[in-house]
């Protein structure tokens, strides 16, 4: 059961992390940029940490838990932002981040 | 159709670092190491690059083909000496490191 | 002298990555976006390849070098699109990555 | 005195994920790894979390004082398991560890 958690929350952590990179491009495509300036910046950051999290969880980590637990923090703030906007991309990324941060809190609870 | 080919490619960037990755550990984790010196200190260059790999698809990036193309050379490498040990852990890594390098060249050659 | 090679490409490389993660953010900040689109989308390739370029060659890696090949291409890149800008963290980023470049293609002739 | 505060932090992570790297490396080439199996795990664990905190204090990100917070935890698991070896890279890395601890507490409690 372990292992199925830990497989579940490394697949919503790639989820996320190319979720997060796909909104960041996208969102740098639209005609109006600035609105979506903190947007594009969660993005950067929810992805780098979601990849270092299912890094660490596949290499069986002691800090994995921790670092789970900081990634649904990234992910949280992530969601609130792409959630304001109505680009495709950005509601894809914030409900990528919705299930990633639940993931990541089961992760960080066990 | 190019959409699939980089899905695809993606999926098995993620599949190949985490094996890579657990591949690492596992090593870490026998009882005789030596002989794994090369396949762990491939792995953690593999598992590196698939990363990165995967995130440069992700953000659409003009140099993601050449991405893939080196990735695809660090898997064939990480493949070969993860082929060698007859370790689950190595078998598993070694198959993804031959998926990953088929799918990395096909991106590349697109 | 290949140490000393070696040590002065990673510096320069953590220099064009922090120089392209800090550009990302400045141009993220600016009353107008839109012309730097193109900018902080390679920022980003930019930073995330010299990190991995700086972390190949603290390990040794075998691929080191082709690592440093690719990453010369993208900060040429960089520069070019930074160039461009008048911003103070454009001119910065971009003299970074001319520097890093030429770091790099040392690296990668050795 | 942030500015420079963020500086000395990032040029301490940098530097203790170049140690951590090398030092993962330079313990795989010793006569006898067993011994070291969980100092080169650290050191991947550290390596890893310090180029995400060098990166998330160059883009100026919201997350980089929690990030360092969670870094100085890693940092002081790597240096406390390098400690434990006389090689100089292990020793090496045990003192980029502890100097990399100190500076990202400082920056977690700004």
């Amino acid at each position: 059961m372990a292992r199925d958690l830990n497989a579940d929350c490394i697949a919503a952590c790639h989820a996320c992390a190319d979720a997060c990179d796909h909104c960041a491009t996208a969102c740098l495509q639209e005609a109006d940029i600035k609105p979506m300036a903190h947007c594009i910046a969660l993005d950067m950051e929810c992805a780098a940490i979601c990849r270092l999290a299912a890094s660490s969880m596949a290499r069986g980590s002691e800090f994995a838990k921790r670092i789970c637990g900081l990634c649904a923090l990234v992910c949280d703030a992530c969601a609130e932002a792409c959630a304001r906007h109505e680009h495709e991309h950005c509601r894809a990324c914030a409900a990528a981040c919705v299930t990633c941060a639940a993931a990541c809190r089961r992760m960080a609870a066990v």
